[in-house]
């Protein structure tokens, strides 16, 4: 007998015939003699509904008062999945993030586990009870409700996982698995069997959605074992662990929507640091600067820009920059798993690729096991497609070219 | 500088616009120096449809999970409101039952108050924060989410108010106060400046809407002064409290889809006691029996009969009757603060009136201070308005005559 937390996302407990699923997965679950914590989201677009709503009363509410309004979402789905557990004839109990012992900090919409009591969570798995956790909230240690931020069930699941001391983290999703690339984009994306820790992280910080990076930093520090798979077949999913053989090229990701900014000026890479704690303290950690001997570039999500913008030219005397550039529109494009040996060999071949496509390289950016570079937002489809084959990702067998 | 408890109903926090509305309401009380704690329902018909939501996965939904769907109604309202506050410059915080300290009992669906810790509202009072209370919810002793049962607000209204020695607990709701009659049934009708607790008790138990009567109890024995006023007006209200003169007939409360039930069979009468204790047991509490030499018959909500009938046929020998009578589709017309003197002048009116309009009266009851009878629900609003006129309760100077 094992212990799982299986967590269930929006798009899996969006109607209520997809809750009577889960119900029904579950009490297989259960069935194969598992003792079970289930993690789960609010209904499809139901965080979106209760945000519009405040959105109607206050342009700018208090984080503390959205996380009491947000979290009513998990809460909803919890009572309704225990339901549907009884109607299947198994015995469960639904607990909210704070009844579930979830402590986190007070920075309300984007708290961060401190601990978890898990007191309340074993007691009732003892007495034999399947335990339905609300995802993406907690209280801080005042006693406010508070939320993880966007993605935070994963991150409810794996930290609970960690806490339980389960086997495994099962993260049922609306696609199989981890792909090459986005299958949406990329028909002959391949679901990858197994995928390390740091790869996965690697994906999920470069715009791969499946899992959110903050999750896969709480498994990689714990060693909690998560597979990733879909909640809609029984296909076997993608493995997140500790001890998966680099495999060369993982895949690659992509994110939409970013912008660059450029700062020219006479000695402006020497003011790297100065530009990377000025960003840092405003929420907005960059850590791929590109610079020249007379400019210094990063890319920013789109709508950052102008916050950035904003800060750059308040800092202009510190930055001592004389010029600022700002454009958006922008897709980057991630390979991500390319070792250092391979790296000079993978970048030629992505350089050479995008000149006989006709696709201008905006900006390229190195570091450890990945190469990023932005490209104009409606020619990533047909870049991406490209480099998926050409770098022998639509099928394993040519993955030893690198 | 006044304590003040400020209940608003479903239909007062309905709408975006509406709890903007309560929000202007609530800063003008603040700005007349008052200390506030405000205490809402859902907004509009929100249980309603949560409660639908948990008929489409099972028919009979446990109670507990019913509580930690339905909970997540009051805990939107709380928020909004919070922003709405911010959005007018007041500080505000929004608080669920068990933040606010409400410990209840376990009845899942109908649970009791026993205590409110008042520590942390009064700590956020003392900060100068208008503090904003989920009604109709609590926590039980062992963390779980609970609820009071319908119309449970108001409740939860005047026991914060009496465990916080609140000088006042205003109800604000879509009436103007509590009138002589429903004034949408009877256009004469007239508000009630004050009314004792023990006539406000009887209208609410006898079908007049505007409070329940668990919190009229509470009101009661904690001595706490309710004016129950519109939302939507300055109008003055109507106070409820104990040094209320009786003004002679309070007014005309009706109850609509009401059955009789009647047990037939020598010796019947003095089977009473064993037929209360029976319908006490299933938790449907009857109070008035009417009996002859060989019949019993009491009223029961339409929706109870079934439960009832059943019940009465299991314990056919028990009760020892020969046949068993039920009759649906009345109404329960009561007239609340007969005095003892003038019970018989006023029932002889009654059965005047009733018989020059031809309706016949089905049962009748006499209790303190208060007169009952039921007739077709189709004759009610004829037979009602003629009583009001008859009474004297169309205009209060004719009230002498009684």
């Amino acid at each position: 007998m094992a212990l799982i937390v299986q967590k269930f996302g929006g798009t899996s407990v969006g109607t209520v015939d997809r809750i009577r699923e889960v119900a029904k997965r579950v009490k297989e679950s259960r069935e194969a003699g598992h003792q079970l914590v289930v993690v789960l989201s609010a209904m499809g677009k139901t965080t979106d509904a209760l945000v519009q709503l405040a959105k109607e009363i206050s342009e700018h509410p208090d984080e503390r008062d959205m996380d009491m309004l947000v979290s009513t979402g998990e809460q909803v789905s919890i009572a309704l999945l225990a339901m549907a557990l009884q109607q299947e004839g198994c015995e469960a109990i639904p607990l909210t993030g704070w009844q579930a012992g979830i402590v986190t900090d007070s920075v309300h919409g984007e708290a961060r586990i401190k601990q978890i009591e898990t007191q309340r969570i074993r007691r009732h798995l003892a007495q034999g009870k399947i335990v339905i956790i609300a995802g993406f909230q907690g209280m801080d240690e005042q006693g406010a409700i508070t939320t993880l931020g966007r993605g935070g069930s994963d991150t409810s699941a794996v930290a609970l996982a960690a806490s339980l001391g389960a086997q495994l983290c099962e993260i049922y999703t609306d696609v199989a698995g981890v792909f090459t690339a986005d299958p949406r984009l990329v028909p002959t994306a391949q679901k990858l069997s197994a995928i390390s820790y740091q790869d996965m992280l690697d994906l999920a910080e470069l715009g791969a959605g499946v899992l959110h990076p903050r999750s896969v930093e709480t498994a990689r520090s714990h060693g909690v074992h998560v597979v990733v798979r879909s909640s809609f077949s029984n296909e076997e999913g993608t493995n997140v662990g500790r001890d998966v053989p680099a495999p060369g090229i993982t895949g690659i990701a992509h994110g939409e929507h970013v912008a660059i900014v450029t700062l020219k000026g006479e000695g402006i890479r020497s003011r790297t640091p100065v530009l990377s704690s000025l960003l840092q303290d405003a929420g907005i950690p960059v850590s791929a600067f590109v610079h020249g001997s007379s400019f210094l570039s990063f890319p920013l999500a789109k709508n950052q820009l102008q916050k950035v913008a904003a800060l750059l030219r308040e800092n202009r005397e510190q930055l001592g920059y004389r010029e600022l550039e700002e454009e958006g529109g922008f897709t980057m494009v991630s390979v991500v798993g390319v070792s250092r040996h391979s790296a000079a060999k993978v970048l030629k071949e992505i350089m050479g690729r995008m000149k006989l496509l006709h696709i201008p390289i905006r900006w390229v950016h190195q570091s450890e096991r990945r190469l990023s570079f932005a490209i104009r937002g409606n020619k990533a489809e047909t870049a991406i497609r490209t480099l998926h084959r050409e770098l022998g990702l639509d099928g394993r067998e040519e993955l030893a070219a690198f």
